[in-house]
This record gives C-alpha cells, sequence and structure tokens, in this order.
C-alpha cells in the first residue's frame, strides 16, 4: 500500500507492480543513517528522461525508503549538469504499441502516487532546468529549492508539444501555485525561469549553486524536527483528496493516455519534436 | 454545442436560444484574417449596459466567430471612452414582468458560457471602468490587460446595490483571485483601481492608454503561437467544473434570480439606485 | 439555527447545546448601540486558553449579539497583554474521560460554526499572539487586523505539539492563505510572525499597537457601510460548503478526536508539552 494510504490506516489502494528487470544505475541512492535523509540523484544522461526503466527503478528505490525506518526524508536532485529533468522520455510515446504505452503510462502514475504520497519529507533541491515531467517531481515534494540561475526554468510546458497534462498533473500543479496561474501556465506550456517560478510559488526557495545542498539539507532539517506522524497525518489530510482521484480513475486515464498518444497526429507532433531536437544537438 | 463541449467531445450541453429579433449594432465586430484574430467593440452608449439587445447581439456574435475556421482569438474592447461596461443593464430588471426576467437571465447565463467556455483565445483589453458584469467579461477571458489609469476601477460589486453575484461570477471570481480576496472582495463589493487590480491578480497586465491595442494583439499573438488543439483541451480541463455546474443548476439559478429580483425591496432598492444615477447626470 | 442557514432560509442544522452552568466572566461583552458594533474580549488569564468554561461562554455571548437587533458587527480581541488567545485548553485533553473529551469537543465545534458563519461582521483584532485554536478564531472572522510587533506570532501549530489540526481547521486555513502555504505550515506547524503572517494574507492589516481599536472600528464601519442582507448572503454563499462538511461529519470529527486525543502515545505528547510550559515560567 502507498504511504498515504498506510499513514490514514485504510485498506490498499493498489498493488506495487510486478516485478520487471530493471537497469540499476539510473539513479544514485545514498542514506545517512545518522540523520534519516536519503539522497536519490537522477543520473541518466543526457537530459535525465523518465525513461520506463528510470520509472522503474524510481519507484523500487523510493519504496525501499519508504519502508526503511532508519529513512525519514528524501533529498531529490540531479547529477547531470544543468538538467534537473527533461520529463517523461518521448522515445517512450513514439512508435510503440499500445501494450508498451500502457506498461509506461503506469509506471508515471505510479511514481507520482509513491511520490505525491509518500509519507517521508521529500525536497527538491533543483539544480538545472526541470519542463514537463521533471517538473511534476519537482511540484510532488514538500518543499523545493532551486538554483538561481535564470537560464534554468521550470513549467509543464506539454502544451508546446500538442501534448496535454493529465488532471492530476493539473491538480498538483493548482494545489502549488492556485488555479489561475496554472490555468494560464499550462495553456501556454510556460517554462519560467527560475526567479519567476519564485515569484509565482513554484519554488519555494533560490539559492547559489554552490549552497544547494547546504540548503536542501537545512530545509530537510527543519521539516525532520516535528514529529512523524502528526505530520504525516497532515500530509494526508492535505493531498489525499488529489491522490484518491487518480486511483478512483487510474484505469480510465491509462486508457485517455493510450487513445490519445497514439493519434496519428499526436504522434507526428512527438515525431516533429524529436527531429528538432537532434537537429539542436 | 458550446465551444468547451466540443473540445471535449461530449453531447451537446444546451441549444443556441432560438433566434430574436435584435439590433445589430451594438458590438462592432472585425475580423483580421491573416492574424486569425477578432476584435469585438462594445459600442452601447453611454455605457455598455449590458441589454438584452446587446446580449444577444453578443453571443451570436460570438458565436459566429467560434464557427469560423479563419478565427482563433478575439479581443474584447470598449468603443465608448472611459467605460469597458458597467455590467447588467438594471432597467432589464426593473418594473418587468417574470417573463421578461427569464429571458434577460437566460440571456446572461448564455453570454457566460459561451464567453467562459469558448474555444477560441480571448484577450480582454480593457479601457475603462468595468463593475459587475463588464468585470464578470473581463474574468471570462483568458486574460486581462487593463490601461493603467487608476481612475479607472473594476470589480464585482453588486453587493453595493444591495443585490448578490451568483454563484457562477463567484466560482468565475474565486479561479482568478482566490478565495480570500473574492470573499471579503464580493462581501464589500469592492471596485479595485487599476493598479490594486494588477496587485491582487485581477488583471494581468497595465499598460498606457495609447500602447493598449498593441499590447493585446502582443499578448494574443503570444497565445495564439500555441497548437489550439492541446491549447483548447487544457482550457476545457480547467475550466469545465465551474462551467458544468451553471449547466447543472442552470433553471434553479434561472428561479432564482426571477424570485429574488422580483422582491419589492430589491426592486426598492433598484429604483433608488437608479434615480441615484440619474441625479448624477 | 446558525446565523449562516438562517440568512440562506434553510431548516434548521444543529440546535444550541443544551444550557450548561458557565462562569459568565471570562468575556467582556460591550455593546455600542449607536454603531451596532459589539466587542469581545476574552479575558482568561495568564493566556486566555479556549477551555470548555471560555467556550461556552463565548458561544452563548456570540448567540446573543447574533439575536440582537442593534448588533451588526462583532470585534474580537483579548483583555490580555501579550496574548490573543493561546489555544484550546490542553488541560481538557489530558487525562480526563471520554464523556469529558465529547463534551469539550462539541463546544470547540460549536463554536467555529457560529463565528465562521455568524452573519454579523466579523473583525479580529490581534492585540499578541495566537497559535491554534487562536489563529482559528482569528481566521473566522472577516477581516484581521494585527499589531506589527514582530514579537506577536500567528499560525496553526498543532503538529509542533504532535497533534493534527482537524480538517475544518485546514478548511477554513485554505481559504485564507491558499493550498500551498496551508499545507506547509500545517506540517511545519509554522508560528509567522506578524510581519510574515501579512506577507502571506493570513492577516490583512498591520497596525502599531496603540491604533489597533481606532482601525478595528474603521475596518468594522467600511463593513457595515453595506447592506446587512447582501453582505450575509454573500458571505453564506462563500462559506457554506465548508461549514456543511462540519455539519454532514461532525459525529464523525467527534468520535475522531476522541480516539485520537485518548491515545497513550497522545497523552504523553500533552503531558511532556505541559511539563516544558511549566518549567518556562
Amino acid at each position: 500500500p502507498p504511504a498515504w494510504d498506510r499513514a490514514a490506516r485504510q485498506p490498499p489502494g493498489f498493488p506495487l507492480a510486478p516485478c520487471r528487470a530493471f537497469s540499476n544505475n539510473k539513479i544514485l541512492v545514498e542514506l545517512d543513517e545518522s540523520s534519516g535523509v536519503a539522497t536519490m540523484k537522477l543520473k541518466s544522461p543526457p537530459v535525465n528522461s523518465l525513461s520506463l526503466d528510470l520509472l522503474t527503478e524510481f519507484c523500487i528505490s523510493l519504496e525501499k525508503l519508504e519502508n526503511d525506518r532508519a529513512c525519514r526524508g528524501v533529498i531529490l536532485t540531479s547529477a547531470v549538469p544543468k538538467i534537473f529533468s527533461s520529463g517523461l522520455d518521448i522515445t517512450e510515446m513514439y512508435g510503440k504499441s499500445p501494450e508498451h504505452y500502457a506498461e509506461f503510462w503506469r509506471a508515471v502514475q505510479e511514481m507520482w502516487l509513491r511520490l505525491y504520497g509518500s509519507n517521508m519529507v521529500t525536497v527538491a533541491a533543483i539544480n538545472g532546468s526541470s519542463p514537463a515531467g521533471g517538473c511534476l517531481i519537482a511540484l510532488s515534494c514538500d518543499y523545493r529549492i532551486m538554483v538561481e540561475n535564470p537560464k534554468f526554468s521550470i513549467g509543464l510546458n506539454e502544451a508546446q508539444l500538442g501534448i496535454v497534462a493529465p488532471f492530476w498533473f493539473k491538480d498538483t500543479f493548482v494545489n502549488v501555485v492556485g488555479h489561475r496561474v496554472a490555468e494560464s501556465s499550462l495553456q501556454l506550456g510556460s517554462l519560467h525561469s527560475a526567479p519567476q517560478a519564485h515569484r509565482l510559488g513554484l519554488v519555494d526557495e533560490l539559492v547559489p549553486e554552490e549552497r544547494l545542498q547546504e540548503k536542501a539539507a537545512a530545509a530537510m532539517a527543519q521539516w525532520l524536527a516535528l514529529p512523524d506522524h502528526a505530520r504525516q497525518l497532515t500530509k494526508s489530510m492535505m493531498r489525499k483528496a488529489v491522490l484518491d482521484r487518480l486511483v478512483a480513475h487510474r484505469e480510465e486515464d491509462l486508457q485517455n493516455f493510450i487513445s490519445f498518444i497514439s493519434k496519428e497526429s499526436i504522434q507526428k507532433s512527438l515525431r516533429m519534436y524529436m527531429e528538432m531536437l537532434k537537429k539542436k544537438k
């Protein structure tokens, strides 16, 4: 059962996806047992794309920490310079079978359910750009610290690719920045520079690059000063409605994704986007 | 079917009201086919009151543009100096029959359903004061630019007239400024000066009067840079809950309006207000 | 029937709790009949703890004013230096019988239902620190003015005591500060200094201590300039959903409280907290 269900003493909402073979090297996990703080560093060059492999590893790593009594908090950050995560791996959504799309989308859903519903304190230490699914990961944490570099940007820019952020991306976004900013940012597919993102409340704190880890650890210490049980129940109270909404519509959301992504027009958009990315290199 | 229903591929929610005779001269509509941008200029002196005639013309003009493949966006503005729109025409709500109130209110509902649910990009270029229903029109657009003149004000000031903004005015307002600001502004019937409105997020941008059209066109171009389909589905996702709420309670809302406005005490308030306006002239 | 039900012309939601004996000296009530403004001054040294006695007196005093046609608004303030209210009286929640917990919690619920749903204009003149239940009282008013002293703090800090704010504390908080600020403040049990609270929108206005009563009266006059009926219906429209939620789950909320507070671990937390307070003296 996911963490937010356990905290609320509810029956299990969904089982861990059956074990898949996965590469175990896209995320560096370190647990400091003295502080109870783990660091999960995404290391999947060149841009930390959220591939099926990475998502699977993410879920399993997070679940292991969740079940480890020595671990009370997780700092999420990137081991790749200038990028936190570029978001969902487009190659997983292009030219594949419906079965593949289904497997991929289940992994995306599961990643979010586990992270947004985590009982642990989660801090995003955003040391690079963080579009789309990368932004979702940051939005799902309890606290967001970003390097103050104005060249780094963050946002749910799906609309720029001709695709639509799912309702639970939107719900998570609205919970952080409110309805008006979410509405215009989602329609425009806005990528906000770090200073803009700070003004909008999309990130909580800006810091110089060299102080990011120190500041993330300080924020984590502040959150860990609270008794776990009350903090977890409070977090669950704040997030349960939005988590429950995906759990209740998970299969429908999956079918929507498969039929949307399988459309010729969408496949064409994605191909054009990938070709544009190739030319940039 | 209204635009937001078409985008979401749903069965029609309500039919266009049966054709009424209406004056076709209260709104100037121009479509620039090269940019795909139409301008709807309210021109009903002295204050662009939203009369039954104007509302009917508004709905039909908007529907024509909605169905015109050459049109992707609409800029709403005023051809009357110093006023965007003074809101619902009080003479339509005073001393008339229940049948008249019903016809009028249906037109108000329809105007909002079409505008808030429009598939087109909608930009309000607010070149004057915009109380009550005038504010609702602005709130229903995707983006609001206002002339920076502090003498121009905007707000849902219904409470000052002794009447209550309907729940869907309130829902639209909360989506833009959040619950706290909406609650106090609605209770106080606040009219916010342009600079105040900007601070509250009630308008997105302030500009000098002479640059309003240029800046509205620039904002429109930014919104039109996005692929229509993804933008429309995103807009629908953000606004559907609030639109559906009126659709589900449309008849009840109508009966509420008729019985409220027919009360002697309310009729008396409106008469006093109209007399005060006459003395001002 | 509570005020918000009367305004909305609905059947009674709940009866006034059967009369209990209560000390009638913890709240000073003065009504200025010329202005229609009452002042309720909490005077229960040393820290205005919300004991069963004080809550009972609060409900009865508020109900009397609510039913007094001469009274249109209430200013809530403290007669104790440096403290508005320290929140729920911990001694009512420690080492008592389930029957006592039930009686106490019903009084807390009733206080909030009456205050948040009051037909009168309610202004909190916050002249000292205001943690937990003290903050709830302030949040339930229409307008919050606080002395600008940065040593005074306000917030729902329940998590710091190892307890969890009930859902209707949370709903009231979200309505004022939005989801993001509520989520982190509740998880961290944050007490915000007056200037911070102002920046977050948790209080509407900061004033020098010597001008607090004058400014509270000025704010009240502004709110009373509006016709009562429209203002009351508007307030009810804004708050009804959150009020109804507690009314619908009142018994469940009561049982949750009793079983939570009766836990050995929670009783231990409270004992430790009380011992810490004693040492401070």
